[in-house]
């Protein structure tokens, strides 16, 4: 065995198969011999009467399982030693294998009730080699290459351009709920990992105007977030921005977007979204839409009756608020104060901002979260200082705010909670290939 | 001015205007008043003869420039106060501004030689936020965006799954010429910005097989890479990776991607192309394929004598190189011990790697770089040791390696120096929004 595994691969003399097709390419009607390669995901031998021997192997390959029987006693042998997870190839004709590789074997595999029926387990994120090959994350990553794909056809379509976001930079969004930001040494300074790329954002409306990104950010979350199954600590966001649009046009370009979002999913992964028993709605516009004011009236008649003005509704609450809607909806106009400084005042009604998140329903919680920006020289400086923001890093915000920025709107969508959603996922850990927890 | 400014959006009673279209989209035939919002371009106020001012302003916005003539004495005087780049909105017909009002006010802008003519000035880096309000700039990100979707349409064409990739992680590849990652602190663990996602490719690999992302990469470059004009501190790379392939699928895999780009760039951006005076020729497959030994006996034979068998290409050799060919041409089978661990070494001929670079001609250099993977846990293990990586962070990997990794292919392709190969750029800071450079 040990020569077969260094005699691979198809270079080799006594191995010079190809991968004829995947398993979801067989047609049990062909009557032509295939080569797979994949995993042995299981096996049973039968000793039958006439004292031979059938093994029922269960395949596996990037696209589902298949059961095969193996009738030669040679194979039989060959497989019987192997662990699962180990990579083979088979020469298959029906369901009968013909002939057998051995590519590279396994060691003994753990039984892990978070792959089987745990899902919600922190485990899963340990374990991660072995959790992304369940078919249940496999639907997972499917459903999530749909999510982007549609994304990118929705802003071709309205005629937004993707601009390559930034990884690190001097400063970053300071604005986010009490997370800390990852620091680097680049070159002897003190850089930040992105948090939000919302600064860069209103530089880059300078020129092309429409423009979005799937923008990489770090937030150092407290530990304790860990605990809401909606935080991780590494995560993407749908960083989206329009010059001289108000926060209405956000949330109409907001709603549209997710409705895009969630008919491409439901039209594309049938078999995933059946798979994960998710009954996925797709909401009717316009989404409603409540102010700050009528949430936290709604909330105190609830069980958080100690909720003061202007302070950010806490995670309980906002998932409690969740609970009991059954389609998306708007929060609206937070408090002025209680948001990062870029959000833009209201001139109206100068105790609220021109803001907005999007919840979830059932529980899933913030969805989007966007705004009008502050655009002005002076007004920005003033709410930094106000904030207490320290001014170190962003001398080219300010250069650039000086150079003639336009008012816009813009929100960031998060693709794990998305992912999650449209999923219907307990925890977030499951929402992406490779989860990073506070 | 002030109050006008102060008045602003459009909720204002005073102002209640709204964009009506872009500069491309307006007909010089429409008849009917449009209300366009940008920025002051230029502008030049001339005399007449009967003591009136006719005032000609270049007018930009996000898709491009346009002039219009302003006659009205008081909108001359508005404008004449103002500098280039205050943002603006003006009611217009056909090319008369029939009104026009302030939105943001630039301060005065220097004359910058970088944004005229010194397109490789590294000025353009430090003023960027000038420099991206271009047309050249608007046309290159505007190539970029087309790239990033004909990729897309590529991979989803050859069925395969974009994954979410990572941006920190315990351990990233050591294997990157003398580069250092980037570290941070994370939750008390010195974390490092991924170099490259190499490894977890081959753990996704496991999962659906065929897979790609637009991974975000920190490489803390000597500063020397600067001169190089194809270095950068942070990139991206579109990573692609492939399940039971070898490194001539994916080297086909390779030259089919590069031309359906560079043909939906021709289709879609001729415009921007020829802005940028680039005619970019479509190469035919297969591209030319030259070994590591052929290319070294070449180099030799040009003014690099002194090259060491098994040594790298310096940066010089390589550029020299590329600019000796037209199309674009593959470098296979680099030494074994010149490059990462998980370049695969050759069973039949054990002094050189299943690996390659694709080069660009005309001196712009290394395009793609790629392999056949190590798959076998016993041999990462012994050249990880003999290459001297610190084994620190990988127990993961270690792990993975042991429950049945198949064998695998793949490239990673970088997205700045696609760009600035397809734009025809010297330097590679031009082939990005926000460039960090070393």
């Amino acid at each position: 065995m040990k020569d077969l595994i260094d005699s691979y691969p198809i270079q080799d003399e006594e191995f010079k198969w190809q991968k004829s097709c995947f398993v979801d390419e067989l047609s049990e009607k062909v009557q032509r011999e295939s080569c797979l390669m994949g995993w042995i995901h299981d096996f049973e031998i039968q000793n039958l009467s006439d004292r031979t021997q059938v093994l029922f192997l269960i395949f596996r390959d990037g696209t589902g399982l298949k059961e095969f029987q193996i009738t030669k006693p040679e194979l039989v042998k060959k497989i019987a030693i192997l662990e699962r997870e180990s990579v083979i190839a088979i020469r298959t004709l029906g369901t009968k294998v013909n002939d057998l590789k051995i590519i590279s074997q396994a060691k003994p595999v753990p039984i892990l009730p978070c792959l089987i029926t745990d899902h919600s387990s922190i485990d899963l994120v340990i374990n991660r080699a072995y959790a992304l090959r369940t078919e249940r994350m496999k639907a997972i990553l499917k459903i999530q290459d749909s999510i982007f794909s549609s994304v990118r056809k929705f802003f071709e379509k309205e005629k937004f351009y993707e601009i390559r976001p930034p990884i690190i930079g001097p400063a970053t969004d300071p604005g986010i709920r009490g997370a800390k930001a990852g620091e680097l040494d680049f070159y002897g300074k003190r850089y930040k990992l992105t948090t939000s790329m919302i600064l860069y954002k209103q530089m880059t409306i300078c020129s092309l105007e429409k423009i979005y990104s799937f923008s990489p950010n770090i937030r150092l979350e407290d530990h304790a977030t860990q605990e809401t199954g909606r935080h991780l600590a590494e995560f993407y966001q749908i960083d989206v921005e329009q010059a001289f649009a108000d926060y209405h046009d956000a949330m109409n370009l907001g709603e549209k977007l997710l409705i895009t979002i969630f008919k491409a999913v439901k039209r594309n992964c049938k078999k995933e979204l059946n798979l994960l028993e998710r009954n996925l709605i797709i909401p009717t516009r316009p989404f409603q839409k409540l102010t700050y004011k009528e949430v936290l009236e709604q909330l105190r008649e609830m069980k958080f009756g100690d909720l003061q003005d202007g302070q950010e509704i806490p995670w309980n609450a906002e998932k409690a608020l969740s609970e009991l809607f059954d389609a998306p909806f708007w929060i609206t106009d937070y408090p002025y104060g209680s948001r990062g400084f870029y959000d833009r005042q209201n001139p109206e009604n100068p105790s609220s901002l021109k803001d907005f998140d999007l919840m979830y329903p059932g529980g899933f919680g913030e969805a989007m979260s966007g705004s009008e920006r502050e655009y002005l020289y002076d007004k920005v400086k003033r709410k930094m200082l106000e904030q207490g923001v320290p001014l170190v890093g962003y001398k080219w915000y300010f250069d650039m705010l000086q150079r003639g920025v336009p008012p816009s709107a813009g929100f960031g969508l998060g693709v794990e909670r998305l992912t999650r959603y449209i999923c219907g996922l307990e925890k977030i850990w499951e929402a992406t290939a490779f989860p990073k927890v506070p």
